[in-house]
């Protein structure tokens, strides 16, 4: 089959990919561009011994094992996102987010160490106008410099690890919004191209020191822990594909709207909590140290955003929608996050509050405008993570000091219009192609017996609503 | 409709308070008690980075991340609750008790950066006999003094995190207790009211330096964790309320005590792991440094007692009540949690073994003799949270030697006393105004349709039993 | 009744032997046989704070920290197991599943304490041969030596509980290969008898200084953090137990195999996340420090493999069994966490990359011969962790330079072996004397009505399927 055609080429490029990598492991020159590899006249145990004796290795050491702790937390994000998706879904498509879901974290490291890592953190070469940087397999010898304070304040892994937990979350973002009719070889492989190639490409702009970080002199771009370069771009592509794929079935007929309702609301809870979990990781560990001050701060203003997004979603729908609803406090606990997240470093406690409060009254507004316009995104995520994660990206500039509006504006819209024209064009290319999108009786039947001849709960018989 | 207007009020009022917060926060005298403010006439980032190069910065970083995971693991204990008490409850009530749950955590992280805080930690007022003391916003300039030891072994924002997460637990408790009946807007004005105001008092008066800290020279009450000051003190707020509110309909007919069931077994027992996972912080963290014997202690006696409590109760309801029951034993793990918190630091790992067995013993009677007299608590709140803390804080006396016996007593009865009485006049008042309980009509269809218009499994057919 | 005589007097002896442990605490000399006790001249608290003053106090105290951590880490892998387990099980035997797993963690945790600590860290006696050490219980009043960096990076109770915590994986292995016809009680006793006695004698070979340290100069085993000690051990006792037990009802008639479809994905997947969360603070403590190298290094490799094991099973089955296989890609991300176990700190991430991906092959290969020869495992336990156990401890000579491969082939077939024969006689004596199978009708109703006399989801209606 076609199908398995595709996938097969796919898995066989990356194999090949891999075993170059492999094997050119030890003679490769340092890829990392970032680091400034000197020749290592003392062999590395002794050199690191001797660091690892100095009174500046304690806090080093602290930062690392922080780090690591914080991309485990952003890990869990993972199965976040996954029960959020699937609880918010239908039970006959759940075996199929589920899986999209495993799919997406397991490649994602994968393209992340033989491509993204090396793509996004290059020190760009002459002339590339800090816009775009060749990736390559990220591992190299282990050096003294790049295992030691002399890299940063964490090891050269560690900067991998924790960077590549993140890399992943673009995909899942798209994934809900598109659950429940995408074709999943099409998924796999926008997902694989969008996490592999797209990503580091906006990522490199401001983290890896390209021309967010250059355009601007005396006002930098700010964003903390990527309301724009991770939210916003997901939540970009997100709205791309939704385009181009077209609602659910029986979704808007005849003008009118009709709610599609989630199969778990427990599981979908789970994941916001899971969400809510990771992003102390997310956030707490994009310090990049263990300052007792900066992270502590961010744990505050992360927290309390949180809860007054939750707080503000909760009320704005029992006001204009009559009912306190359980997933609009959900999607307004995961607003908060979003929004705080550019800001969380240098925005005060009483901000984050502010932030978070408007971020969860605008998610319920703007989820109820998609809906209008039918544009037919399942879980909300192009309301929590595009539409907040511009507000947020904003909010540094609207309730601080730390950088300037219009530069917040131009950073944050270069980055959702490049994610969205790059999902755009490819998920595209992918539609008069293969095609993104199952047939009408795969689609009625549910994908998890049309995609993987599975059922995700066989014991329980279906009501016939 | 009236439940809106109290709500709007509600939150308007919050909206009010939250602006005086954020605009008086720059002026503001500082507000924590605790904190000695000295005029800082060097700016705050000189003298913070001068503090980090002391050698006394590593063991302060340290502690400070370590009570910041510990604060995460606090968190997630709240996704427990919300698991335990769905999965014990029907699934008609389910969206209703994750959305109390997804309230409260909400709620209590903000009412506490508003209020509690600072009502908690009060250095209290001359005259005021360490019983009340005001609170209020709780964020201030940042000082050298309040971001590094000067303060304590973490920042002042480490300290309001770990302790926000604390906060929002007796109400977590109180919502299981009452649970398929309660009217939500009751509920939730309730729970703001308990939280926000008779939390921080009882908390106060032990870890706030009240009167008993005082009362007891030479035998100063012990309450390492909370065993009272945490749970008896949500356990027996529970109590009242479940009086005032009554059993569910069908629960007592005839003399006869028919049991309702809970819908899922593998959610109630993910939330008890959940707890349990949480425990290492919130007993961990109570250390309030990274001390490595006392936090190495405390793990190891926090996890015995937990084992030896599911132990007590598998075997015991075994026994008596003919099987094997998993839901005696996930309360059983949860006795012996609640009852080693108040001594985990003190009591040896033996003794830890004790005190759990003897919780999870315990709270199997405990539960079969609150069914007896009419109490009905779907989760077995009262029992776990109300009995074994108070047990709990006994046995920091009768299996150690950190406190006497009569002192635990009375400080114990004491805070269970002011939470109940609290509890049982707000809880009253709310009845005979706006009331406390939904229709027979809604409890019989459910609080997920009456209260939200949702279902939590709108997929699947509920079975006709 | 019968089961309840044996039960109570399982009951009584672990509480004799408690009382025995308790007592005997304080004038108990120094069992931990690791520890050089020296005579305490100064008083603990004194030497304690002396040692806290030092400059090595600080990476000891971030080292005990992060094994506290990742002991809070493997505890929630028992969440993972538990949620696999009951996740692929049938409905009607989830409470049985999730009972058989609060069992284990909680009985694990005692007798770990009671007995295995002390024997699994012996500093065998003379003349034992590496071979056989005597536990006993594991708690000596607290000394200098034993709370400080004289002992190791941390705590002996930090070694104790994080070693507790691995302890109860074995039984919780072969808990989900013989789950849907197991005799409860034959198999708490089982369980009982192998944590507390047969985990500890394999343990001691390698991790407690026995012969496999010793049977090879120069040529040392290795088996980083317990590909063959924990994994093949607990996969060649459930091979040994599904072998004396037979297969489910109904699995294999007539020459065909029928597969019993798992009864909730969603709750497998949350099990796997859990797992491979876990994972990082099973691999990342095994370091037995914060060393920044080494726990970073490995955080990788692991998540590397687990990643490269999802992507080879996903496609493996893909192409061979037709679909994209959500179960396969579950077990093959633990299939490549098992691979990795071993060598996680001493492979290269290219390395950790192909053995992921070779053990997730393997998984799916493995997974389809079991069942072949009518080896009914119903959650691949025998493939996930005996086979790729073993094929783990081999790559650590095969990919890379640590071991040899002669040396690890015979370690990983002796500990296997010893589990399996250990195994088989105890539950083959248990099947011949108080029977190890539930009766046909009790299989074919359900343990969760038969053994428990609940249901794990009262409130839906079972289909007819």
């Amino acid at each position: 089959m076609k199908i398995k055609k595709y996938l097969l080429a796919l898995l066989l490029c990356s194999s090949a990919f891999l075993m170059t990598g492999s094997l050119g492991a030890q003679e490769m020159p340092d890829a990392a561009g970032a680091v400034e590899a000197v020749a290592d006249a003392i062999p590395f145990q002794e050199g690191y011994d001797a660091f690892m004796a100095t009174p500046e290795a304690a806090f080093f050491t602290i930062s690392n094992i922080w780090l690591l702790i914080a991309a485990a937390l952003v890990f869990i994000m993972h199965l976040g996102f996954a029960t959020v998706e699937s609880g918010l879904g239908q039970s006959k498509n759940t075996v199929n987010i589920l899986f999209k879901n495993v799919f997406i974290i397991c490649m994602g490291l994968i393209t992340y160490a033989l491509w993204g890592f090396n793509a996004m953190y290059p020190g760009f070469a002459e002339g590339s106008a800090g816009v775009f940087a060749m990736g390559s397999w990220f591992d190299v010898a282990p050096s003294v410099d790049m295992m030691t304070a002399a890299y940063a304040n964490y090891t050269w892994y560690t900067d991998f690890i924790f960077q590549a937990m993140f890399a992943a979350t673009a995909a899942t973002i798209v994934s809900g919004a598109v659950a429940e009719r995408v074709k999943l070889s099409s998924f796999m492989i926008f997902a694989t191209l969008l996490v592999t190639f797209a990503y580091p490409i906006t990522g490199s702009w401001e983290w890896g020191g390209g021309w967010l970080n250059t355009a601007f002199p005396d006002a930098e771009f700010v964003d903390f822990a990527g309301s724009s370069l991770v939210h916003a771009f997901g939540g970009f592509a997100a709205l791309a594909c939704v385009i181009v794929l077209g609602p659910r079935a029986g979704k808007y007929v005849d003008g009118k709207i009709r709610p599609i309702l989630g199969h778990s609301m427990p599981l979908a809870t789970i994941g916001v909590f899971m969400l809510f979990l990771g992003w102390f990781g997310f956030n707490g560990g994009s310090v990049l140290s263990a300052d007792p001050y900066l992270v502590s701060l961010v744990f505050v203003t992360t927290a309390l955003a949180a809860a007054a997004g939750g707080m503000g979603s909760i009320f704005t729908s029992w006001i204009f929608l009559k009912k306190p609803d359980l997933s609009m406090g959900l999607n307004g606990i995961l607003a908060g996050l979003v929004g705080i997240t550019a800001g969380a470093d240098t925005l005060t406690p009483a901000a984050a509050i502010a932030v978070g409060l408007i971020a969860g009254i605008l998610v319920v507004f703007s989820i109820v405008f998609f809906d209008k316009i039918k544009i037919d995104d399942p879980v909300g995520a192009i309301s929590v993570h595009g539409v907040c994660g511009i507000f947020g990206t904003l909010a540094v500039a609207l309730f601080g000091s730390a950088a300037p509006f219009m530069t917040q504006l131009i950073g944050t819209l270069s980055i959702g219009a490049f994610s969205f024209i790059f999902s755009f064009i490819v998920f595209f290319i992918l539609k008069v192609t293969i095609g993104v999108r199952v047939s009408p009786e795969e689609e009625a039947e549910g994908l998890d017996i049309g995609e993987h001849g599975q059922e995700a709960y066989p014991d329980f018989a279906n009501s016939t609503r």
